[in-house]
């Protein structure tokens, strides 16, 4: 019996040595090809080599490589040796789930609107219809530049981007109290673009960055790309949780807070001064550098405040675009910040760019901008709004889904199932049914908002969009 | 004597040491800096701490903040201490020169050009004059977009970009002889957005990236920004100097090829059938990707050989854009590659610019190339830059100034200058009396091309570029 158990432990501890062993193979070829000492399409080390590195017998690596090769991650070619697999390029790859469509990431809902059939509901989507856009005033703009000077419709145009649409911007950040020069402002292609570069200028990989709990899902999916390690800050109706965003700052050190202050995405909510005065003494105290996303500010009945106000561009750094209000098909961003930071932002747009923003989707911003029409534009669009979010709230109540508070502008409604439903699951169901939802979870970097549906009020009129949450969250409950 | 040489020697030995432990702290703090362990208005480590941690008296390293508070890297605050200073935030900052201005390096053309004064002459410029683009038909496409669908003018568009330029695109390619799906292509904003989101997919920071040299400085300037180790391989009028590709490939093992095949920027040089083959069975040899950039295409009076063409893009990535045959102003840029490739791109290009190419753009540009008028305006132009070769070549040979090859087309001329002059010298004297040059060492990675001069011939018809010549060639010379 002993000498049986004994045998019997040892061809254990043989077989468990052996398998830990090839794990220790395998884990080093991953450690390679996750820190790109190995990149898709490099061959591996050949077996005799690896093994007299690893201190292991050459069928361990070849049982570990075959195992490798099983998992997609390397391939075996042509007799030549092993490969690393080309769909694991780059650290995006990486970081991706196996089953991309239907990874409910913080890809999903750009993924699945964006690229979506006309007759799709996109309850879920981040932008309004196309009939309720000024079109008007862009044809308008559109016919002016047809009859434009050659060097507009030629040329590249200037590093900063447009001084008339700089000029206007800075005369718009004045009537908010917020004094700048044009050397403060750069335009870039797109919101995005402008945090893209300002992430490119001021992060490392591995470097830490604040975000609100939830946030656009786009900031996590923006941040991975970098590389950076996102950590969340609970969210509440006047903002960041301050004691936590406090105790965060002291114990994560993070280089940068990335934040929407007014009409928040997804909750809708906006700062009140109490919370924008700490989150700046907060930020001050630690050297964190802060992006304010206002891309949402002339959907504002009145001003709430903003940091970069507060602050007068000193450690906070200004987004925005003319997307969301104007055209997401013209696109153009802008960011205000320090001088010597513009300076350093110009060159490294011009390496990564050529330029920012297009001179002809510049043209045709400040076109719009310029023209009376966009402020009767946009007060009728907030009216329409207010009505909006009003029908659809109503509309939601008999179903149970209640926003977490009334937004005082937008097209968002943060709103909570009622009990024991997962927004993801209903997420996949209604994708089936052609209507693109977007589930809390893709908000949260904690994943704590399963309860939570973030619904566009100016996607949602159409009465399918109610019917078919009814008919999903019955499903889901069955 | 002996006595006094011994004290001496000590006093010497003892200043070293105290000079070698400042200098050791100051370099521990750069180090912390350049590896972004300390980031831009982060605080220095207390006094006490660091000369605890270093093993030095605080003095030393009250010493070492001193100097380099000096320097300009460190700055004292309002008595709380030490912090790094704002003007050294990112890696593309800590690579600049100090004197930015003047710092002939490789964003010094665009910096220049971009910028320019409209008085300015700019034969060092990479685009032709805003009078030789094809207006006439962007004004056309610009009043045919005043009459689009509102969708198109308000929407972000599809995440790969307009299907129908990509098809136009794709129709393109299979006259060439290359067949891919539309799967293969994604539009991006520019050709250098192309090339940086496949930085961004395939590079980490420290990889080798092989270039030409000279190569355009741009690329230079965006692989700085990716902080990849760029190595160059010398170009001969038939491509790259192949025994020098094969060797530098098994030496460097570098992780990219970027390259032009045809109508190389700056040599006007383009690629033989031997050298595109010996240079792709060398990628193949050593899992090699090789990015071909191929934005002069148009500018060919018949096809040369191409990487991507013969490699059937297995391990070519073909990028382009517009900008140089139909405008800069409407940024468009394309990149064919394999569809598992172009998938991870898209997400890549929806985390950092929220949709490629504006759909406003990408119908401006299918407009204009499916109209019949955009061959004509093509033929037309490379008749007038044939000739602006020519003409200008015969006004630069007086000045001992010499086409290092005559190019087959496009509106480069790669000229070397009589001896002993170097361009960086003419090119910060022609600045000053308001003409923009090309100096060779802003296209080359081993700075070996001080006697070269790119010139723009459709920049320089003006009589006063080769007046320039003549005045600062002169003054070079006293």
């Amino acid at each position: 019996m002993t000498a049986i158990t004994t045998t019997t432990s040892r061809q254990g501890d043989t077989q468990d040595e052996a398998g830990t062993r090839t794990g220790k193979v395998m884990a080093a070829i991953r450690a390679k090809v996750a820190s790109r000492a190995l990149a898709a399409g490099d061959r591996l080390p050949s077996i005799r080599r690896f093994a007299a590195a690893q201190g292991v017998s050459p069928s361990t690596v070849v049982e570990a490589y075959d195992r490798l090769a099983a998992e997609g991650l390397i391939r075996a070619r042509r007799g030549s040796g092993f490969y690393v697999a080309a769909t694991v390029p780059a650290p995006m790859a990486l970081a991706a789930e196996p089953a991309r469509e239907l990874a409910v990431d913080p890809f999903w809902v750009s993924r699945q609107s964006l690229d979506a059939d006309p007759a799709v509901l996109k309850p879920g989507c981040g932008w309004l219809p196309e009939d309720w856009m000024p079109h008007a005033a862009l044809r308008r703009a559109l016919r002016a530049l047809a009859r434009a000077e050659p060097a507009l419709l030629a040329d590249y145009g200037s590093t900063r981007g447009s001084l008339a649409l700089r000029r206007l911007l800075l005369g718009r950040f004045a009537e908010e109290g917020l004094e700048a020069a044009p050397a403060q402002l750069l335009l870039t292609g797109s919101g995005t673009q402008a945090i893209d570069l300002i992430c490119r200028f001021l992060l490392q990989p591995g470097d830490t960055v604040l975000v609100d709990d939830p946030c656009y899902f786009n900031f996590q999916a923006l941040l991975r790309a970098h590389q950076a390690r996102v950590v969340g800050v609970p969210y509440t109706p006047s903002g960041p949780d301050v004691t936590a965003f406090e105790t965060v700052l002291a114990s994560e050190q993070p280089r940068l807070y990335l934040t929407n202050s007014a009409l928040h995405n997804p909750t809708g909510a906006s700062l009140s001064p109490q919370t924008a005065h700490r989150v700046l003494r907060a930020a001050a105290a630690h050297g964190l550098t802060i992006v304010e996303d206002d891309i949402f500010a002339d959907f504002e009945p009145e001003p709430s405040p903003r940091l970069a106000v507060l602050d007068g561009l000193e450690r906070v750094i200004r987004i925005g675009s003319f997307s969301k209000t104007l055209s997401a098909s013209v696109r153009c961003g802008y960011i205000a910040a320090r001088a010597d930071w513009i300076e350093g932002l110009v060159d490294l747009q011009v390496a990564t760019s050529f330029g920012g923003a297009s001179p002809v989707a510049t043209e045709l911003v400040g076109q719009v901008l310029a023209g009376g029409g966009y402020r009767k534009h946009m007060e009728a669009l907030r009216r329409r709004l207010s009505q909006a979010r009003r029908d659809i709230a109503a509309r939601l109540a008999p179903l149970g889904i209640d926003p977490w508070l009334m937004p005082r502008g937008g097209f968002y409604l943060w709103c909570r199932l009622p009990d024991g439903l997962d927004s993801t699951v209903l997420a996949r169901l209604a994708l089936a049914d052609g209507v693109v939802l977007a589930p809390g979870n893709v908000f949260s970097v904690s994943q704590s908002a399963a309860s939570f549906l973030r619904i566009n009020v100016a996607q949602s009129g159409d009465p399918r969009v109610p019917e078919t949450l009814r008919r999903v969250m019955a499903a889901a409950r069955s």
